[in-house]
Formats: C-alpha cells, sequence, structure tokens
C-alpha cells in the first residue's frame, strides 16, 4: 500500500521491493502470496468496498444491492488515487488483469446470473428472457457510467431508479395499455 | 497505416517517421493536419465502419440504427488488429483521447441524445424518463459487450433485441397488467 501509495509503478513492484518495504524476509512474503499478481489482487480488493450481499428478498432488492455496490465502487475509484491509479495499470497487464477478473471479476458476475436465474423461475423475470443479456441491461448502465465515462454522474438512488427503468420500460404507459 | 501494421508503438509515431515512410516533406504533411493527435484520430476513423445515419422513421428505427454501429464497431475492432491495438494505446494517452473523444465520441453522443429527445416530446419515451439514464440504458449493454467483454457475443439481431427489451422492461407482462 505504501509503494502504491508513493506512485511506485507496477512494473517496478517486485517482490523483493515489497519484502525490503516491510523490513521482512522474501520468503515470508512468499509464504502468503504465490507471487506478485496474487498479492497485487489482494491489496486491490483490501482498498475496495466489501463485496455486495444480496438478500434474497426480491428480484429487486437483490439487483439494487448489487447495482448500489457498482456505484460505490465507481465513487471509490474516483476519490481514491491508489485505486484509480491500479486499476489503469492493471487494464495494461494482461496477467494481472487475469488474476483480477479470476478472483473478483467472474464470481460478481456469477452471483448476479444466480439472482437472474432464480428470479426467472419464481416469475419475477419475463419466461422468455436471455438471462445475459438481462444482466447486461441492468449491469451495463452503472458500469458505464462508473467506469467509461470520469465525468458521470453517480447520485445516490440511482441503483433503484435503474432497476426499476429496466423492469418498467421506457415505452410510455398509455401504450402498453392500449 | 503501414506504420500501424508493422506495429511500431504510438510513442514512436512522429510526424517525421509518418513523411519519411510517406516518401514526402515535413511539410506536406504538416498542411493537412496541424499535429500527430489530428493524423491519428482520421487514420482510425478510416479504418472504423462509416458512422450511422438514423433514418428518423420512430424511435425504435433510431436506436436499432445506432447500436447496430456499435455493434459492428466492436465486431471490426475484434477483427481488425490495427483497430485493436490502436484503441488500447489511445487509452493510455490522454491527449490522442481527449482528441478521439471531441471528434467522434461526442458527437455520436449527442445524435443519440437529440433522437431520445425527440422521442420523449413524441411520446414514444415515457414523460418522465430521464435522457441521460435512458441514453445509458440503450447504449450500456451494447457497450459493455462491445468493448469490455472481448468474448462476449455480438449477435445478428442483438441491437434490435435491446431496443425492443429497453423499451418493453424485464418484468412479465401479466403484472404488468394487473
Amino acid at each position: 500500500m505504501k509503494l502504491l501509495e508513493d506512485g511506485v509503478p507496477l512494473a517496478e513492484l517486485s517482490m523483493e521491493r515489497v519484502a525490503r518495504t516491510a523490513g521482512v524476509g522474501k520468503a515470508t512474503i512468499y509464504r502468503r502470496w504465490s507471487g506478485k499478481e496474487e498479492l497485487f489482487v489482494e491489496v486491490v480488493r483490501a482498498a475496495e468496498p466489501p463485496d455486495p450481499e444480496p438478500p434474497g428478498t426480491s428480484l429487486r432488492d437483490d439487483l439494487v444491492v448489487l447495482l448500489e455496490s457498482l456505484r460505490r465502487r465507481g465513487l471509490a475509484s474516483r476519490s481514491s488515487a491508489i485505486l484509480h491509479n491500479v486499476y489503469a495499470q492493471m487494464k495494461s497487464s494482461p496477467r494481472l488483469w487475469s488474476e483480477y477478473h479470476d478472483t473478483v471479476v467472474a464470481p460478481r458476475r456469477a452471483l448476479a446470473m444466480e439472482v437472474l436465474r432464480r428470479a426467472r423461475e419464481n416469475g419475477e423475470l419475463r419466461p422468455d428472457v436471455d438471462l445475459e443479456l438481462a444482466h447486461d441491461m441492468f449491469v451495463g448502465p452503472m458500469l458505464v457510467r462508473a467506469l467509461m465515462r470520469p465525468d458521470a454522474e453517480l447520485p445516490e438512488g440511482l441503483a433503484e431508479e435503474i432497476v426499476d427503468r429496466v423492469l418498467d420500460g421506457l415505452r410510455p404507459v398509455s401504450s402498453t395499455a392500449s
């Protein structure tokens, strides 16, 4: 953390240097992390807001919790220079990105897919909906704002608004009812 | 184009080198482009599929054309090594990214916002909808697939499916009607 705060680029962060900064031997570091990638991803996770736990009360409640966590992660990466720096560097290192993807991104996606699968079975989603597409419809708008448009607003209540709008659709009510 | 095909990194692409490769003087290059950023963004645009023209017949038709163009751009960046390479390098150069954003991304977004504004006036969208959010709801799912998940499918008909699903909503029809 200290090395990242000091702005040391990822390419210069070796296990040796981490050990030296921490004032311990290299063996101590290797006992806990098998390599630079594993250590680094754990540092990122410690700096990120904690993973969400969907309450399981309804599709809407679960999705709001998942999207609210994305919103908070977006806000955190804007306010934390470390996180911002780290995400940017991670994207340009295929090995680090793949480690982060496998341990963080993929499980989060699997959790959301499970929430959607259950909801389709319960009748909370149209039975003919493609779950992958439903996932991208709920998560896409928040992801685009949080990660791709650094100037976009991430106001409180955005998670609720996205979930309700995607569930209800954007067509005027009168033309649906007619 | 030849230099990019040969894999020359952006940082090594100078106006001098472009002039030398083209077999002309530097003055000839500068007569047309004021700098490396302008030249580069024009090269990218030449390699990209052409910009879409919404037909103006209905909100659905217009959005399908805009999203289909995003889908094609996603497919192009997967199949073209030049484009793929160029997007990645552009993201890590703030000056290039800002030139590309101002001349390509911002006008495309303005066009989509205009389509949505007209549709809200015409009653094709709920009157209380936030246009920025509506934009991200239509474009987000396609952008996430095209740019953030290189392994995601971009099948034919995806633009139509996203537009119809976002307009109709994902809630089962029975519960809307009750």
